[in-house]
């Protein structure tokens, strides 16, 4: 048997995140990456240089690797098809992936397993968006199925014009009811080929923008909202054959939690668990795809915050150490490898305590502090 | 100022188990291996080859560093110092190194720190031996004072001939009381240039054939010699003025207890804090050498247990996955991606939990099942 080479498509952060569990198993972990600055082409030895989109490049990856995983969801399912036909062991498999690359074929299956989620419509006229307006009431959400994310390709209409641009392409535009909602949740959970599952303890994530700024380990919600995320997100994985890790993103509501999106990889909102689960993502993807049995997923501290850092006023993230470690003892830094652009993810921070207020202020301060506007509210 | 970039002489374990930190740091980490089949050679992309007692080796390896630290103690310190007048930064530096390279020095200096040890002499002649055998009893401990390590170079003997074949090359031997001792104490420290310690709790080290077998933490002493066992770990380090993680092996005995010898970087017996303290010895020793302030060394969990694996009986270690990680969902594996060679140091495991005996009887069972000896008993 020996050790097995993982071939992770995509040189982003998330890979990148992948090679310390690689390197602690024992795996070899080989990267398909873009470029030779990719975030974790700059930590692992073995990496190709191509686009996922690229087939004769994702066969050429492939010959050396024992299991294709992802860094990111934009592989086309057709390559994804023609390489299982070369005999590649593709985890997530195409079936369980377009799920989490097109949001109507999603919501389609998501209805016929019958998990709960907003009222949703696939419209591809104005008329369309008029009539579904009428029925859930507005603003609506629209979604372009493929290619959004941190917010892109999803905006609020008031009225049936607001989606006239994406309607005249001709392409369906996902058209969702506007939930309301106490808070987002999030849920990570890892199944094998074989079945077996894990899922961690539900997080709240706070998004600003549309893009995610911080995570609160276990979420601050009902045992019984908590049980059913759970057991919402570990209906899906069955359901869709997932392999891997898959984050399922909900609204918490009055009436119960509703699936939002999909993420069939290693997600931001699960960070928090390198430093504050038994077993991070990272590494029980790892363990996922290879089939091998999952990890504890317990938490190692009752409180654990996670706040992104992005990019600010500051190029040079080192400059704020100093002060950052000396603050804080306890505080976990990661950093990308990614040059500083406004905005841009570029690391994370991660705090465990016993105070839930504590672990969060000293997570924001930290990425305050790093991204160079320390007095900038986190929300 | 940017993120610097750490050189790691020597290409062993304890440098591939410093690539997870560095990457989480965003430091770029290059090796100095002797052979690209290092076991740090094999995750880390910036790797150069060359022999650490090759002065031109360090000197173009040094070049592309910010600080230069090490994976063992074979650098000669004329190397260390010739580099020191480049200009290069050497943490820990020749001043200190030199401490862990000749057990004689190191003897000589704790002396004179007033560092409490077993009774020695410097013996260069049977005669001094029987002189020094005559004054503290029989058998005496006989180390060689350089090059030694897990048990060689180092003998019990019985007479002043048992020492004759050491002595015919006419340099000096470093003869020891041999002391009762309770059980074998490790404690780890960090210290930074400007200053700054920290402490780990005292573990209590298992050793076979003078072989490190497993690790406990925290070791099942006295508080007041555990206290004591930290402070002498703290005074060494200020008193040598060394920089990076030290460990200092101990002897805990009836009157207290006793140094019995350095290692100037990460070190086995500190193996357990990858999960077992908040800041593994790996990140600390990152932090210290960058003169970054150091991290919270706090325990993870109540008890936390190491096992080396060691090579036995099966070569393909991955074979051994399946059963141990289903068996122990929390077991934590740690493969230097190393050849099988009978008793050699392979890989390790780590377990964290709420009781001492039951730590310690998983990460037995989980080690001797790896090396496919699983009924071989551990002591």
């Amino acid at each position: 048997m020996g050790f097995p080479v993982v071939g992770v498509v995509g040189g982003g952060q998330l890979a990148r995140m992948m090679a310390g569990p690689a390197i602690g198993l024992g795996l070899t972990l080989r990267v398909l990456a873009r470029d030779a600055a990719d975030s974790a082409a700059l930590v692992v030895p073995d990496v190709d240089i191509g686009a996922e989109d690229d087939l004769a490049a994702l066969r050429r990856f492939a010959l050396a690797c024992d299991v294709l995983t992802f860094d990111h969801e934009h592989v086309p399912t057709v390559h994804l098809r023609a390489l299982e036909a070369d005999g590649v062991v593709v985890r997530p498999g195409p079936d369980a992936l377009e799920h989490a690359q097109d949001k109507l074929l999603m919501r389609r299956r998501l209805s016929a397993l019958g998990i709960p989620g907003p009222r949703w419509a696939e419209v591809r006229a104005a008329a369309d968006v008029a009539a579904f307006g009428a029925e859930v009431g507005w603003p609506l959400v629209l979604k372009r199925p493929r290619g959004g994310y941190d917010g892109k390709g999803v905006r609020l209409v008031d009225d049936a014009d607001g989606a006239a641009d994406w309607l005249a392409g001709g392409d369906p535009v996902l058209a969702e009811e506007r939930v309301g909602f106490a808070r987002e949740l999030a849920v990570l959970v890892a199944r094998s080929p074989h079945g077996q599952a894990a899922v961690w303890p539900v997080v709240e994530t706070v998004q600003v923008d549309g893009v995610c700024r911080e995570v609160v380990a276990p979420a601050p919600v009902a045992e019984d909202h908590a049980l059913a995320a759970q057991q919402v997100a570990l209906r899906i994985a069955e359901g869709l054959g997932v392999t891997g890790v898959m984050a399922v993103e909900m609204f918490d509501t009055a009436g119960g939690v509703l699936v939002n999106e999909l993420a069939m990889r290693p997600h931001n909102s699960g960070h928090w668990t390198i430093e504050g689960s038994r077993t991070s993502q990272f590494e029980q993807h790892l363990r996922a795809v290879l089939d091998l049995p999952l990890g504890d997923t317990r938490m190692t501290a009752p409180h654990v915050a996670m706040s992104n850092v992005l990019g600010g006023s500051i190029e040079d993230m080192y400059s704020g150490y100093l002060h950052c470690l000396a603050h804080d003892p306890g505080v976990r830094i990661h950093m990308y490898g990614k040059q500083v652009r406004p905005g841009r993810k570029v690391g994370h921070v991660t705090t465990l305590g016993e105070d839930a207020g504590d672990v969060r202020e000293r997570a924001r301060h930290a990425a305050a502090f790093l991204r160079g506007d320390p007095d900038e509210p986190a929300e």
